[in-house]
């Protein structure tokens, strides 16, 4: 089964759009947990034990592994998501981006190392740097059109010749990175207007978007603008506003609660049409 | 000593402005090699050994270890660099991009877990997305600017508002990444008509180049688009030339032939005024 396959089975079987995303600092984790490698691994497997049948996907950020020398836990919680949770997609979020001879091997890194079913990358290299992704059989490429942070306007909004930037990175999606393989965009939830004119670009294809919770991006707005036909298409992520709810031992039925409410806040702004 | 001071004092040191990429690939070791992750430290150890009085850096590229679950050895090469030639810089080559929170984190892999004196970065996102690796004091932080592959036209040289992408991400290194911290950029030895543009703008800002060797770029025309008005400012990066000059036993003696060639024929170039 491929990406777009898995994420729509995903979407059905769970009737969310909301994604999980995995970003483990230990400084918040609850007093009991602040260790070293094993407890982020502790901390990562009980969140997803309590919001494994609220979301259509988890998105672990390889960042907080790296820093921190814990690909071993990341590997682990990988695995783990595949056994307990074997419908939901998992996205790392690694946000790559290099030659064509480097490029593959994150692909591997991503696809083969961590068993992801899709991975976040960055266009700003061309389509030479994405074949590594793109052609990987059945998995997805998420590639960076307009991201969530305050800086993302500087160069993603630049006007070129007919539009601004990430408009033409969505539009080389369509004609050119489709034709290729399984690809998705991510476009900020700060941003329902850019979102908006994405969506309309790109038709059916699936749109990572964070920024809602922690960031500040409206919930209401985001579906809105960037639902396709389907009232499907979104993968909507929200981190450290479900990890973080709370800081004391009850952080997993915390996280449980407001994964909840995200997904109902989601599921109703879908609702009105 | 920042970064800008030991470069300088590496360029003058080693006479060099030759760099080895460390982009281990045990498909072209020497038989005697093809083992697991031990065997990359060794045959990267043996590389340093051999060139590391030629070089003015070393740029191991992460996604060869990454790739392979070799974090361990990739720490063990890097404080093997400083221990032996503590005057080289030391460069991860990684191409991060992320927003501000996930960046601070790239930035302890790179700085801190890596001990790297400069990382690679994609400007993609904005200043904002470069602050956590600009900000760290003494370290230096290497912007994609023009890269080397054939696809980076595709969005690098879009025209914007007055100037190519890739000419706006100069301007602003020059104009505002200046003032947070010590910056360079990367702009591919196939694109010399680039280089120059480039140089033009950023004054004596460093450039490092990768491209020449196996991808083609010339070295004449490297040195004469890119050096500065000093007849410095380069850090020329060749990787599978030297590397795998020779895939039998004798490898190390032939990376050290054709990394004395090359640094000779940098110094050779530079010498034609």
């Amino acid at each position: 089964m491929g990406f777009y396959s898995r994420l729509n089975h995903a979407w059905l079987q769970s009737d969310s759009m909301l994604c999980v995303g995995l970003d483990p600092d230990p400084a918040k984790f609850p007093e009991t947990l602040r260790g070293g490698a094993r407890d982020i691994e502790t901390f990562c497997k009980q969140i997803i034990d309590v919001t494994g049948d609220l979301v259509c996907a988890f998105k672990p950020q390889i960042a907080y592994f790296s820093a921190v020398g814990a690909e071993q836990q990341l590997e682990n919680i990988c695995a783990y998501i595949r056994e307990q949770f074997p419908d939901v997609v998992l996205i790392l979020d690694a946000k790559r981006g290099d030659i064509g001879d480097t490029a593959k091997l994150y692909a591997r890194e991503a696809f083969v190392r961590y068993g992801a079913d899709a991975v976040t990358v960055n266009p700003y290299l061309g389509t030479d740097s994405l074949e590594p992704f793109l052609s990987a059989l059945g998995k997805g490429t998420i590639i960076l059109c307009r991201t969530s942070n305050t800086g993302s306007s500087e160069f993603q909004s630049l006007e070129t010749e007919s539009e601004p930037l990430y408009l033409r990175v969505a539009r080389t999606a369509v004609e050119q990175w489709r034709a290729i393989g399984e690809c998705a965009l991510v476009v900020g939830a700060t941003y329902p207007g850019e979102l908006a004119a994405v969506r309309e670009i790109v038709g059916n294809m699936p749109i990572l978007v964070p920024g809602i919770g922690a960031q500040g991006g409206d919930i209401a707005a985001v579906v809105r603008a960037g639902r396709d036909e389907n009232n499907r298409g979104l993968i909507i992520n929200s981190s450290r506003a479900i990890l973080y709810a709370d800081s004391s031992k009850t952080f997993a039925a915390s996280a449980r609660k407001v994964a909840l409410e995200t997904r109902d806040a989601i599921n109703a702004a879908n609702s009105a049409r």
